[in-house]
């Protein structure tokens, strides 16, 4: 099966924003081997729409959209849809029902223009938007299918999470493909590359592609079989052979990022977690928060980003911070121990950098930080020297204490578990 | 002018890398007065990428393409291009010469398949590349212009900015663009179309197009003219009339976000901010240290999570928690009110809700969330019901939150002045 996606909007075409959500779809699109032919981008004018649907359907199975589904006057994605498939704008009277429901809990009216939302080319099966009031269709016609999705990547996202959307692209599916994902962390990609050299090519069956994220490199595999057992096996001879040359620098497999190991170790351990930050400003909190159900282990934590509330919140010294200044061993280390005890966590993080692009100076560069970790018997800070710009300083920050955090965890499970 | 924009290669169509040329080189030909009408990306194909050229160069004057000039096999750009054209490649020697002395600077010796890059479609010019191998051309065709470049981004940015391409595009500059975006918070797009009804349609030298984003609307202005001063003379004109009519949703103009129009207003008048946050775990602390600068107003927060932190962290009371909950307008108050005190802060922004999905019950529904806001003389908390998912729900909180202290910052400076 191959699919087009043709994203739709003057914001796109014009340079305002970045097609994400082609990625996201093609990418998405992988898991059910569906392949993707073509990306195209026009604007929110009838004919161009009208054409490239019409030219995609001739040369793709599929054809995705995104964009033009909102409520104004230049959203006319489905009437340019439904001209080009020759059929009827039909109204969806649940989605209606839905969205009076959706006005009725924010307690507005729903404005006129909102209805149209609820149009969609006759025959279509509507999806409704866990995330905003568009919902999505699909329409399928002799010459191919169309799907119609809005164009924030945050509703197109879960759109295609809803069962609906992964139950149609399942009865697609040709052969079974099993991807899988390792992680690892402390090694750079050229160097997991070079040890693992023997296994990166393009083989008939099994595929094994590096990617390096902030941080950290994810090995994707992505094997294929006319089983999900022969797919499984393949994988798994390719997995026992990593691990036996870079097995030190993995942490995980899944998709489980970092913070969800560390949440799902301290869980088992029944441990908590506190953090105290300074150049990530609530990030590593955010990261943690972002996991539901992380309020059993995460306790919550102190923001000081000025020296003051480093004393009075963390209880750092004035002294420490005379003598050794805010980005140093000593502070992260009083910052951890501090809010574990006046937090009441098993162990604490903290973090203290500069993140620039101001605030360095010849002994403090932009990119230094020292990461703490406090538990009941240990306490200790990391320095780290991160290259890039403020954004890239502070996730770097955030991924390195939550991976510090995690063999933390791993270590005093093992203790437990050992007494 | 028009032009359509074609990315060749599989890694883009695939989905593992994002498309950010299409998106330089629009607002790139922006500058130029060139109206960018499509983006397509096709794999690294021939027949796919002959098709392609010949389309666009129907449709648009000119026709730029990213990617396939590398050295290896399958770099196949100029050849589907000469194809296209019914032109021959012909070797430039001027290239040669110059990879030669790049290579030899290099201390290597020239691989033979970096030959391939000096090859370009008869009578075409060509324009070295400041920042790698492959040069780019453009041939000029009695059906339109066929501008071809390389794939890496800070090639093609490189290349954009030399003197051959700046005088190329110079040429073709008939008017003068100015574009400024209104950003709206406290009215929903199609509410704001509504009120703005008269002026949302497509005008020959003036267009208004809404843009729903996280929270608010932005409104877009791309005014043309004979010269600069009639484009702003128009631009200036429309903005009076939506200030009139949506003036007091209005927070600001231009590129800056709420957070950094939030820390501008907090520098003027010489007031300080501190965070309190549950459900958002860190996001608004993280949202403001994101600008450099921010310390000079952010003084830092808490993250209390759990209940217990917001009694000893904030000070909220037992009675309080247990009267009301933790997800009530006291709660946020008694963060708001303690935490300005114990961080000592002109304002303090307080947040307690419930994320979800989990965390709920029958009169606290997933999406709940108040936010306090306090100073010296005032505390208060706001009741919101966000629709959508947890992240969703987390950024629509951490926007208002914002929101809110930007408002009430501009309150309080106003109290200042007046004095």
């Amino acid at each position: 099966m191959k699919c087009s996606i043709l994203a739709i909007g003057n914001e796109v075409v014009s340079g305002d924003i970045v097609n994400t959500n082609a990625v996201t779809i093609a990418n998405y699109l992988k898991e059910f081997g569906i392949q993707t032919i073509s990306h195209i981008a026009v604007p929110d004018l009838e004919e161009p729409i009208v054409k490239a649907i019409k030219r995609s359907l001739k040369e793709a199975d599929l054809v995705i959209t995104t964009g033009g589904m909102g409520p104004t006057y230049d959203d006319i994605t489905k009437q340019a849809a439904a001209k080009a498939l020759n059929r009827k704008l039909v109204r969806d009277d649940y989605s209606v029902e839905i969205l009076n429901l959706y006005f009725q809990k924010s307690g507005r009216d729903m404005p006129s223009g909102n209805l149209s939302q609820c149009f969609f080319p006759n025959g279509s099966q509507i999806i409704q938007n866990p995330n905003g009031t568009a919902p999505a269709s699909i329409t399928q016609t002799p010459k191919g299918t169309l799907i119609m999705l809005p164009g924030p990547p945050i509703e197109v996202k879960a759109l295609l999470a809803t069962e609906e959307f992964r139950d149609f692209f399942s009865q697609h599916k040709t052969e079974e493909i099993i991807e899988t994902t390792l992680k690892f962390f402390g090694i750079g990609e050229s160097h997991l590359e070079k040890l693992l050299a023997d296994y990166m090519k393009e083989e008939k069956h099994i595929r094994l592609a590096p990617y390096a994220k902030t941080g950290e490199v994810h090995l994707k595999i992505t094997a294929k079989g006319k089983t999900k057992k022969e797919a499984q096996k393949r994988t798994d001879a390719l997995k026992k052979n990593i691990d036996a040359l870079a097995g030190q620098y993995l942490y995980t497999e899944g998709n489980d990022t970092i913070e969800e190991v560390l949440l799902k170790i301290l869980k088992k351990y029944h441990l908590t977690v506190a953090t105290a930050e300074s150049c990530t400003g609530g990030m590593i909190g955010a990261a943690l928060t972002a996991i539901p159900g992380s309020s059993e282990s995460y306790l919550g934590g102190v923001i000081t980003y000025s020296n003051e509330l480093k004393q009075s919140l963390c209880g750092v010294k004035e002294t420490t911070l005379e003598t050794y200044g805010a980005v140093s061993q000593a502070t992260a280390c009083e910052m951890a121990a501090g809010a574990r005890r006046r937090l009441g966590a098993d162990i604490a993080i903290s973090v203290t950098g500069i993140a620039g692009p101001g605030g360095s100076s010849a002994d403090k560069p932009v990119g230094l930080v020292y990461i703490g970790i406090s538990s009941k018997d240990r306490t200790n800070a990391i320095r780290f020297h991160f290259m890039g710009t403020r954004e890239k300083v502070r996730q770097l920050t955030v991924k390195n204490a939550l991976h510090l955090a995690f063999m933390q965890a791993k270590n005093l499970g093992k203790e437990q578990s050992g007494n």
